[in-house]
């Protein structure tokens, strides 16, 4: 089943909010296996919508609309969707006594504008909204040709869905979940299965050089790669009849794909995060990890420590911004700053092995760097980073050169200081431990 | 000028991210005049591609598109659009040189498939990336009919213009700014003039009924508010025939509005963040600042030493998670943490007191709380954060209740500790002083 996604609100359009309903609808589709293949935002103007729905009707089987339900003049996406299909507005009886009810609540009277929202499509299903004043609304033409025949993807007598919502997310959310989305699970005919397998260490053209076969052979499941900060993400997504054949299509593909990477692979699982993945390495082996850092300035530590039940695995870290911070609390040495400068690979060792004397944690990480915009010279130019990482004795110090702004230097160090530290681990330990995860164990 | 907005993308379409860009380049539309009538989300698909670029081309002057500029074969935004204006494609010598310089820099060699991005349609000019090797690109159709007659709103022999950008937002944001909004500029007839009076510590509702007045009469300048995490911005925006007159006819409104609000304005300039804003004072005063942090880890350090320049204001920072990293580095008593716990008003006290002891710093914060999703109680729940401030003796401890995700909390207590920080400071010194800054000073 096809679907297209129109969000209606002059709000979304002028940029004042983000359209955080779109990929909430998105999502939910593409968890139900349903293809959507556009989404749309346009005003609460009655020409544009009506254009906008049209194609939409002449292109997809599934409309999902949200926003334009509300009481004000300004609200028309029920009128404009009503015309559209040919319908009369008529009074839903439930609609209007959840209205009523809801005044009296308030101890409040219902202006007539109100009772516009109690007013339903001809033929047309209230969805009820257990948050709010306006219902949703699914329409069902049946038997409807197509006929803007340009764009048509299909000339036959197909049936057409358009599901209305509300635009508050507090309305929305809970509706779909609730109503609209257990009605679409049973009209899917099939079943989707994906994997994420998530990547560090390796770029994203070459990541996909290393799986090109793969990826022009690709039919069911599909193949797809997202480049991340650091990181790529390639998502292997099956359909069938059954979840279990989905799966069972799914499985040998991420098998191939993990086998290819070898240790570069983090996770398989969507939501795992890198820092995740770090931490539970750690948890796993009761290790536990302190940082220092200079031009990351506590965004390292903060990342790590953003991954719930950490307290186990992170105690304390230092923000060392100035010589005198490392000196006097990690024990730099004056003439290493003196002949190596506070941006060499000798601070980043020395700021290393401090932190593991002061605070006796089995991993310690140290950044240094040139952020910029400013301070950077010939020899040392902006976006030059050195991290240097101590596992139970072990010392690897490597030296970076990113660019981009401030926040994207100190952003790709944050991800490259936890690639190091996953790589400095894996090395103590043997691969198969984390590296070749089996598959089921994360599903 | 009519544009429209597409931003190219499966993983929008999926759900996987949501769509920042398109508020983005929306706002950035608004601040200059131009009427955005529609957004659309289509995915890496020729076909779906072609007909969405040829529907905008049949409705719109201007056509904003974002994403399928990367280097694999997924990436096809500029050979679609290149195939719908009837346009070669060529190497564009300068953007061969930047990815050149790219790979030199990290010492890499570019695969074939890099070499993609430096191709452009012939006649096209190539916007430079600073922050990436995807060059953004400019078409200008002149004299083009719009011919797809039912969609056209414009009869006549007209310029189109079609803008590529990349789909990363710390590509695409620095390029609009820097490059695509001064042509834009240029382009629209009128001038604009806009100004952002940002405020803190007034909730979005009450800030719009503060100015519910100016709200209602908005005409020229029009007012607009954006609710962010902890702040408020309010943008005013002027038109006129020149900046001069665009620029009078803005400044008594920001007047006004920065009267009402007092010192809970923090910059009227758009570019000024909350920490930018924090930093400055410090630097103007000689003062320091020094963070201990527990649930933020991290976070609020990062934020303040991201503004450039902050090295004679921030020298040391400590994180400290455990109870047993306060009280070794701080000097929080045992018998505080055994009575009212770490997340306490008391312990919140005592970090700030012992890092002051610690650092010297003449401003000192702390952050303690539960960011959850575990470890709340009915007493404690989760979202309850402490911040202490000291400053110069002077000392503030305040209770929090945030909600949302782990990240939304520490967030939200990220920015009420800068905000916290602000006040602390501004009640040792005059309100003149910084709350309310000269308007033209900021121009």
């Amino acid at each position: 089943m096809t679907v297209e996604i129109i969000c209606v609100g002059t709000e979304i359009l002028m940029g004042n909010i983000v359209n955080t309903n779109a990929a909430f609808l998105a999502e939910g589709c593409a968890n139900l296996g349903l293809n959507c293949y556009y989404q749309t935002v346009v005003g609460d103007n009655e020409k544009r919508l009506t254009e906008t729905l049209e194609l939409a009707m002449s292109r997809s089987e599934l409309i999902l609309v949200s926003g334009g339900l509300g009481p004000t003049e300004d609200d028309l996406t029920k009128e404009t969707a009503a015309k559209v299909c040919g319908l009369e507005l008529r009074e839903d009886p439930e609609s209007r006594r959840v209205i009523e009810e809801f005044f009296k609540k308030r101890g409040k009277e219902p202006t007539k504008n109100n009772w516009k929202q109690a007013l339903i499509p001809e033929g047309a299903k209230a969805i009820s909204n257990p948050n709010g004043t306006a219902p949703g609304v699914l329409i069902e033409l049946k038997n409807r040709s197509r006929d803007r025949s340009k764009n048509a993807h299909s000339g036959g007598n197909m049936t057409t869905r358009i599901i209305l919502m509300p635009g508050p997310p507090n309305e929305l959310i809970p509706m779909f979940q609730s109503s609209v989305a257990p009605y679409l699970q049973e009209l899917s005919g099939q079943t989707f299965f994906s994997k994420m397998v998530k990547i560090v260490g390796i770029g994203e053209s070459r990541a996909e050089t290393m799986i090109g076969d793969l990826i022009d052979a690709q039919d069911n499941p599909t193949i797809a790669t997202y480049a991340k900060t650091g990181e790529v993400h390639i998502r292997v997504t099956a359909s069938g009849a059954t979840q279990k054949e989905a799966k069972k299509i799914c499985k040998p593909v991420v098998k191939e794909i993990k086998s290819r990477f070898g240790t570069y692979v983090y996770a398989t699982d969507e939501k795992k995060t890198l820092e995740q993945a770090l931490v539970e390495m750690l948890l796993k082996e009761k290790m536990t990890v302190a940082c220092a850092e200079s031009c990351t300035g506590g965004l390292l530590s903060a990342r790590i420590i953003n991954v719930p039940g950490v307290s186990d695995a992170y105690k304390t870290g230092f923000i060392t911004y100035s010589n005198k911070a490392k000196r006097k609390l990690l024990g730099v040495k004056k003439t290493t700053l003196a002949k190596y400068g506070a941006v060499s690979a000798r601070t980043a060792e020395e700021m290393v092995r401090g932190l593991a004397a002061v605070t006796k944690a089995d991993v310690t990480l140290s950044v240094t760097g040139i952020a910029g915009p400013d301070g950077g010279s010939e020899e040392k130019p902006v976006g030059l980073v050195y991290i240097g990482c101590l596992v139970r004795g072990q010392l690897r110090v490597k030296e970076y050169r990113f660019s981009g702004s401030r926040q994207k230097i100190r952003e790709s160090a944050v991800t490259e200081a936890l690639v190091l530290a996953r790589e400095c681990i894996l090395e103590l330990f043997s691969q198969d431990e984390f590296g070749q995860q089996d598959d089921d164990a994360q599903d």
